[in-house]
């Protein structure tokens, strides 16, 4: 067992953690499935200096680190491992710079998303990227798994607004990736390789995010569905229309039965769909919700509600935020999966998904970003019992499997980790996964930075 | 000297050339100042098997290749080494899908971004990525520089719409990277790290990109400034106002003034500057441009005009499409450089250029993106005079010195190449060129793909 003594005497004043309670309350994500190690010790870095520090120390010891932001990842790439240094990026949580001419912010990566997103809304700027943890989650988090949310079917995800990164390397290296400007093609794109890699390839200690300008209140609509492919029909048709929602949500019958038990929304029964959608267009939004009104009707919607004002639309939003709680309330442990595929695959999907469920017999439940395929099935059941926990396994790798055979990507947000790390291999061709190896060990040749996690 | 029967027995039926006017004909592309090698053979490949083939061979026998789409870059990636192997991907034209439905489309390589833009625009869709070049070059081409355009200001850089790559690899192993999806996080993302990477990581071979629904007809307006810094802060101002403009562009008085002389289009005489700016948003476009024409006027504009026909914008846009042309009738040697900086900088930036052009005593005219801070400073030379020549390159580097010194990048859209290499190592730091070139060697440990190219 390797010493800490020198690490603490390189961090003194308190930076440096063993004792077991607060490592065991900081060895897990929120990864279901995931099994977690027992770490050396814990690091709260305060500054660039003490994350190089610390991989410098780690590196010369071959000791792994696993960074941590908020540890709100459902993948289990924050879990710790045996003997390891967990690095806690949370007290950097500095915004360095609202630079509202250039549109741009900077921070460091323990800021929450929720957070930024507030700060420059007060600027009249709009942080778009909006994972369902954002009350939560970090900026450095985020960017390393390349977050998305509510907000990608019209704006993108978060790479798509990272523009340079602050990053230490293995061996404590400091590197300065990407730019302020708005444009740049000097070079490698090493923000983007590092953006999603999940922190095996560096830790981020700094982040500059394009911002844009505020848009007005969105309005929302919803529709009911007697039949799955009819709302799934509709998805295809709004956007084939030329129309670009700020939001386009869907709840299965199970979900949104979820809902209606911790809050009476007053939804019509018997539905096998819901779909729910937002443009944030101001004078232009009536009209849009109007066009999906009749896309949805056209398709066999039995009802179509929308709201004439922001605060009802917000209600409204709730049932659709109000999702992961209701499906927490049903009692039993849940599998998150995140599967993203065409969207004329949608029913598709949804169809296999009840297929799986009789096949498994566990509960599948799916609610997900519609808009952009991403769908994020949950398989419920007793973890009391082993066979049923065994089936809920199978019916897991069932759902990832039936993504790629629809021509989908086995993760659309949540990430690789540990949780999927074997579907990766299923994903990626043989000379993809080479690539994706040589630049691992390349950048990381002792394997320091966050091993076992995504690569297979 | 390696003998190419080897390769003509490969690839039979006229695809292997060594004609020397042939080859010498496809010896350059449009960088000025760069030096071409003496190639061994120009391989025109029609698949990908072809393009395995060459690489096999070419890594068997240590034989570096350059790749080319249509020789239309700026920075000298495509020129010809000594001994190489020149890769020709301008017959693997073929549009394989375009997908309304997904709002995608599959092509190869060769095919000439305005090709592709036309094919979907016949769809109701639009490939916003819109490089100076467009009728010409191809997106093979675009992707590999990551080129840029005039849409970028509102729609984004080619990057930003490439979801997916096949990729030859340097000992010929063929790679799918990224996904057909709307979102996907499975692994790194090697899709963006060869965006860019200039034919020195994989030769691209077919590019899924995404496509958005049309937009609008834009409308234009012009307005002409008596001081540059006043067009500078009207463009930021009218940005920071939270505008979106589709188009934001910058004249300055020689490049007005070179176009006038080949199309008079009755600009104002004695300005310093014009921007330039569309709106593509329908109905709400007209609103855009008035206050445009408010902020202009409000700080300094001499004059605005307010075209109200997408007609009469399309004349106006001539103006800015023929600066190129413009400038080459100027009968002189010319060097466009690249620079991008923040956008309050864009006055300091233009001032410093005619500071540049009064200490070396050429001529340096300037245009470009004004919305993202990316200028195109032209230094105009004779270049039968040596000495002249050699004050055009000093001129030419202390460019890139003043656009680092101002915040911003060597190159925002053109590529390093062989241009700007020995300045690719000025702007980024130590850690994050020994990270480009651990990337380099460990997918291409022979240096076979355009070496000498991009990395110092």
């Amino acid at each position: 067992m390797i010493s800490t003594d020198a690490l603490r005497e390189l961090l003194p004043g308190g930076r440096v953690f063993d004792d077991p309670d607060v490592l065991t309350a900081h060895s897990r994500d929120r990864a279901t499935f995931c099994p977690a190690g027992t770490p050396l010790a814990l690091v709260r870095a305060r500054d660039t200096g003490d994350v190089s520090a610390v991989l410098k120390w780690a590196h010369d010891n071959r000791v792994p680190v696993v960074p941590q932001g908020a540890r709100s990842g459902l993948s289990g790439a924050a879990n710790a491992l045996d003997g390891c240094l967990l690095l806690s990026l949370e007290k950097m949580d500095a915004i360095l710079d609202v630079d509202a001419e250039e549109q741009l912010a900077v921070v460091q990566p323990g800021v929450v998303n929720g957070v930024l997103a507030a700060t420059v809304a007060e600027k009249g700027l709009f942080y778009p990227p909006d994972p369902g943890s954002r009350s939560i989650s970090t900026i450095g988090g985020n960017v390393s798994t390349n977050a998305g949310g509510m907000c990608c079917v019209k704006y993108g995800v978060t790479g798509d607004f990272v523009r340079g990164l602050e990053v230490v390397l293995a061996d404590g290296r400091v590197m300065r990736a990407g730019r302020r400007t708005a444009k740049g093609v000097a070079g490698y794109d090493l923000t983007r390789l590092v953006v999603g890699a999940e922190g095996t390839l560096g830790v981020v200690t700094e982040v500059t995010v394009a911002l844009r300008p505020a848009e007005a209140q969105p309005l929302t609509a919803v529709a009911f569905f007697p039949e799955v492919v009819d709302a799934a029909r509709t998805v295809t048709g709004y956007l084939a229309g030329g129309h670009r929602p700020s939001v386009l949500e869907f709840m299965d019958a199970s979900s949104v039965k979820a809902v209606q038990q911790i809050a009476d929304l007053g939804f019509p029964e018997g539905m096998a769909a819901m779909l729910l959608v937002q443009s944030d267009r101001g004078d232009q939004a009536p009209a849009d919700l109007a066009a999906f009104g009749e896309v949805a009707r056209a398709r066999g919607a039995a009802e179509v509600v929308v709201s004439d004002s922001a605060a009802e639309g917000e209600m409204l939003m709730q049932a659709r935020r109000l999702v992961g709680d209701a499906h927490e309330k049903l009692g039993k442990a849940l599998l998150i999966d995140d599967v993203c595929v065409p969207r004329r695959h949608l029913a598709d999907l949804v169809e296999g998904l009840q297929r799986i469920a009789e096949h498994h017999r566990v509960q599948v439940l799916c609610s997900g970003h519609a808009g952009d395929g991403n769908m994020h099935p949950v398989v419920a059941f007793d973890d009391a019992d082993a066979a049923e926990t065994e089936r809920a396994q199978q019916a897991f790798d069932a759902i990832m499997r039936l993504g790629l055979d629809l021509g989908g990507t086995i993760t659309g947000e949540h990430g690789v980790g540990q949780l999927k790390r074997a579907w990766l291999g299923r994903e990626l061709d043989e000379t993809g996964l080479w690539a994706s190896r040589a630049i691992k060990s390349a950048l990381d040749p002792h394997n320091i930075l966050n091993p076992t996690r995504v690569l297979p």
